[in-house]
C-alpha cells in the first residue's frame, strides 16, 4: 500500500511538473504542515499527494483538466485562514495553492474596481486602495486572508452592517470549472440581467464548483473621519432593542457589534486594554455595543455621535464612551482577535450562526439552555446589525461537544437562521447542515455541483457528502 | 388540428380547475389580450392554452407538478410590465398569473424586512413601507410592476447607484421548482454561507428555474430630505469624467442619470416641463446629469449640494440648477416615463446595455457609428453611475433593425459590457445573447436549468434555446 502510494505520488508529481514546472510541485515529506490544515479547531488536518503552485489561469485549467481525467480530488487554498476545514486537502488529492498568483492586476479609479488574483491578501489590497482614497470594505478580522479564500467562503466581518459581505463586492470572476474549462463572469459593473448569475453562485461555494483565478471587486470611497463608541447596557434585551433603532436612524454605522461581558473581559485582558469604564458601570453591564461611526467630516461625525448618544440613552444604555482614537482602534483589533483569544483559552469549537437580528436575545437564551443542559460553556460576541452570532464552545468531550453544537445550531435554525453567516460549512459543519437543512435543497445543490464538476473532483466532501 | 387544440384546452382546463377552482382558470377567447404580451416593442404576443390564477404556494406547486407530468410549458406573469418578452406565454402552455397572490404578508420593523407575495406591486409596497419610515429602494420606473416580476428580471432603476438592484434586496425566497417541489431559501438576514446561494441564482432567471411564490425583502431607512440638481455639460466626455468623481466624493447620490439633449427635449416636451434653463445654456448643452442628493437633514442636503456645485464646476459643467421640489419630481417622473415617450414616438426597439461606466462615451460613439452605418436613429439616456445605457432604436426595417441592435450590443460587449443591465433577455434579446456570449457559459446555464427543471417546462425559450 505504501509503495503504491509513493508510486502514485511520483507519477502525479511528474505529470503536474509538466504543467507548472518541477519547482512548483511538492510531494511527500517536503509538504509543509501549513498546507495540511486551516484554522478550524476541530480538524487535525490532512497531507495531500501533492501541492501544486500554478502561475496563471491556464496552468490552473490544465491541472484541473488533468485531475478530472484521472479522477484526482482538487482542493484550493489561499492563506489557509478558513474556519471550517474547506481548504483541508484530500489524502489522495492535489492541493492547488495560489501563492504565485498574488498580484493586484489593476486598480481602476474611474470605475471604482480592483482586479486581483486569488492569492492577493486583504492587507495588500487595503494598502493599494488606501493610496487612491478608496477601500475594499470587507474586513473579516484577518488581514492575511486571501481574496480567493474570501470569495470561496463569502467572507463577512464587522463592516458588513454598512457595506455588505464579499458577495456584494464581487462583480465578476475568472473561474476554472471541474472540467478545466475557463469561464469569465460579470464585469466592471454592478448590475446585469443577462442569464443566470454565475458569479453569485460561485461565491460561497467553498471550492466545490470552480476555482476562482481572478476577481473583479467593487471599491468604495474611503471615509477618513470616524469615532469608536462603547455603550454598556444592563442586558442583552436592551442591546437587541437598540440595534434596529440605530440601523433605522440612518446613522449608517460602519460597525455595530455586541460583546457579552465575559468576552469583553477576555479580549480586553488579553490585549492589555483599559477603556476607562468605571467599575460600577462594568459591574452593571451584562453586554456592550461597539459602534463605529464614519462620515465625510469631523463635524458630521460629532453630530452623529451626539445623535447616537441621545438615542441609546433613551434605549436604556448605562453610559456612552467615545473612545480615544488609539483605544478605539485597539478595541476593534482586540474584537477581531476574539477567535485567537478563544483559541488560546482552549475553546473546543466555534460557531457563527446567523439569525434574524431581532431574535438574538431569544437565540442566546436557547444557547445558554443548551450549554446548561450539556454542562458546557458557550460565550460570545457578534455582528449585532447582521444577526451574526459568534460563539466559542468549551466542551472537551467530543460526543457532548457535538451534542451542544447541534443543539445551538438547531435553536438558531428554529428561529429562521442559517448554520453559518460567514465561516462556511466546509467539512466541519456539514453534518450539522445535513441534520438541519431540507434534503430537497441539498439534492438540488448536488445537481448544481454536477453541472460545474461532472467528475466530482472539486473539494469533495465539503458542504455536503 | 383546431379540434385537437380545443380538446387539449378543455381537458387541461378541467384538470387545472381541480387544483385552483374553475373560477380561476381561463381558456380560449375568454383570455384577455393583456395576458398575451408584455411591454417589449418587438413581440406581437401569444395566447396560451390556459391562464391559471393560483391562491397560494401549494396551488402553484400542484399546477407545476401537473404540468411537469404532462410536459406542458409554464410561464409566470406578474404585472406584465417586462421589456423582453419573458412573460409571453407559449401557445401550448399555461400562464400562471399571480394576481390572487398579492398580499404584503409582513412588514418587520425590527429586522427591516418585508415578506411579500409575488403579485404585490411596487406601489403597494412603497405605501406600506412609507407608513413606518422605511423604503424598498428599487424604483425601476414603473410602480405597477410586481415584486415577482422584479425578482424574475432582477429589476434595477435609477436608485441602483446608491442602493443596488433587486438582487441586493432579496434576502430569501419561497420558490416552486420545475418538478413542483417547494424550496425556501435565505431568511431575515443579509449574510449567510451555508451552501450555494439559491436565492441569488433564482433572481434574474426570468422564470426559467423556479416560480417565486414569496420573497423576503430588505428595507432601508427612508430619507425624507433631498434635492434634485440638473447639471448641463457641453458634451458626454465631461459627463463621463464627472461621474466617477461624484461617486468617489462620498456624496452618495440617490440618482445619477445622464440624459442626452435629444431625449431631454423629448421627455420635457412630452411632460410639458419647463426647467428654467436659459436658451444659451440649452444651446450649448449636449448632455445633462440629473443628480438627486438625499440626507438626514435639510442642512446636510444644502452642504452636499454646495459641494456638488463646486465639484461639477471644476469638471466643466455649464451651470447647475437646484430644481424646485415640484419640477424636480416632475423631471424624475418624466425620465421614468422615457420608455413611454420612446414608444409614443414609434421607437422600434429598446436596449439597456450595461458597460463599465467610464466606457460610456466610447460606447456611445460606437453606437452612433452603428446608427450612421445602418441609417438608423439611436438616442437615449442612462443610469450613468451604473454604466447602464438605455437606448431607443428607430429603424422600421426589421433586418436592418436587427443589424443595428446586434452591432450596438456587440460594441458594448467588446468594451466589457453585458447585453442587459435590468430588462433581461427573455425571448427578444436571446439571439443577440447567443451571438455574443461564450457558448460554454450558455451550456453551463442549460445544465443548471436541468437541475431545477428536468422536464424543461419552465418558460422554455426564454434566455436561451
Amino acid at each position: 500500500m505504501a509503495d503504491t502510494h509513493v508510486d502514485a505520488a511520483s507519477r502525479l508529481a511528474e505529470e503536474l511538473a509538466g504543467i507548472v514546472g518541477a519547482a512548483h510541485v511538492v510531494t511527500g515529506d517536503d509538504i509543509s504542515d501549513d498546507y495540511t490544515h486551516d484554522e478550524a479547531l476541530t480538524t487535525s488536518g490532512q497531507r495531500p499527494l501533492a501541492v501544486v503552485r500554478p502561475a496563471d489561469t491556464a496552468e490552473v485549467s490544465a491541472v484541473v483538466a488533468w485531475a478530472a481525467e484521472h479522477a484526482v480530488p482538487v482542493t484550493a487554498r489561499g492563506s489557509g485562514t478558513g474556519m471550517c476545514g474547506a481548504c483541508v486537502p484530500q489524502a489522495d488529492g492535489i492541493l492547488v495553492s495560489f501563492e504565485r498568483m498574488a498580484e493586484i492586476l489593476e486598480i481602476d479609479t474611474d470605475n471604482h474596481v480592483a482586479r486581483v488574483q486569488p492569492g492577493v491578501t486583504l492587507a495588500q489590497l487595503d494598502e493599494a486602495t488606501a493610496a487612491v482614497g478608496l477601500v475594499y470594505p470587507v474586513f473579516p478580522g484577518e488581514n492575511s486572508a486571501s481574496l480567493g479564500g474570501n470569495v470561496a467562503t463569502n467572507a463577512g466581518g464587522m463592516r458588513a452592517v454598512r457595506y455588505g459581505v464579499t458577495r456584494h463586492q464581487v462583480l465578476g470572476l475568472t473561474a476554472v470549472l471541474g472540467t478545466g474549462e475557463v469561464l469569465t463572469t460579470g464585469g466592471k459593473f454592478v448590475k446585469a440581467t443577462s442569464g443566470y448569475d454565475l458569479t453569485q453562485l460561485i461565491i460561497g461555494s467553498e471550492g466545490t464548483l470552480a476555482l476562482a483565478t481572478e476577481a473583479t471587486l467593487r471599491l468604495h470611497p474611503r471615509l477618513t473621519h470616524g469615532a469608536t463608541v462603547l455603550v454598556p447596557f444592563p442586558g442583552l434585551d436592551e442591546v437587541a432593542a437598540a440595534v434596529p433603532r440605530i440601523v433605522g436612524s440612518g446613522l449608517q454605522p460602519t460597525i455595530l457589534e455586541y460583546i457579552d461581558f465575559i468576552t469583553m473581559g477576555a479580549i480586553t485582558a488579553s490585549a492589555g486594554l483599559e477603556l476607562g469604564v468605571p467599575d460600577e458601570i462594568k459591574d452593571a453591564a451584562m453586554a456592550y455595543l461597539v459602534v463605529v461611526l464614519e462620515n465625510r467630516s469631523d463635524d458630521r461625525v460629532e453630530e452623529d455621535t451626539a445623535e447616537l448618544a441621545e438615542l441609546v440613552t433613551e434605549l436604556g444604555a448605562l453610559d456612552l464612551y467615545v473612545l480615544p482614537t488609539h483605544s478605539g482602534a485597539a478595541l476593534i483589533d482586540a474584537r477581531e482577535k476574539a477567535f485567537w483569544t478563544a483559541k488560546a483559552m482552549n475553546a473546543d469549537d466555534i460557531i457563527d450562526m446567523v439569525v434574524p437580528r431581532a431574535a438574538i436575545p431569544q437565540y442566546l437564551a436557547a444557547v445558554q439552555q443548551a450549554a446548561a443542559d450539556t454542562g458546557s460553556l458557550v460565550v460570545g460576541c457578534g455582528h449585532a446589525g447582521d444577526g451574526n452570532v459568534h460563539l466559542s464552545v468549551f466542551q472537551p468531550d467530543v460526543p457532548t461537544r457535538k451534542d451542544v453544537v447541534g443543539r445551538v445550531l438547531r435553536a438558531g435554525a428554529d428561529l429562521g437562521g442559517a448554520v453559518s453567516g460567514e465561516h462556511g460549512i466546509g467539512t466541519e459543519k456539514k453534518a450539522y447542515l445535513a441534520a438541519i437543512e431540507d434534503p430537497a435543497k441539498l439534492d438540488l445543490m448536488r445537481r448544481i455541483k454536477v453541472a460545474f464538476d461532472p467528475a466530482g473532483i472539486l473539494n469533495p466532501g465539503a458542504i455536503f457528502d
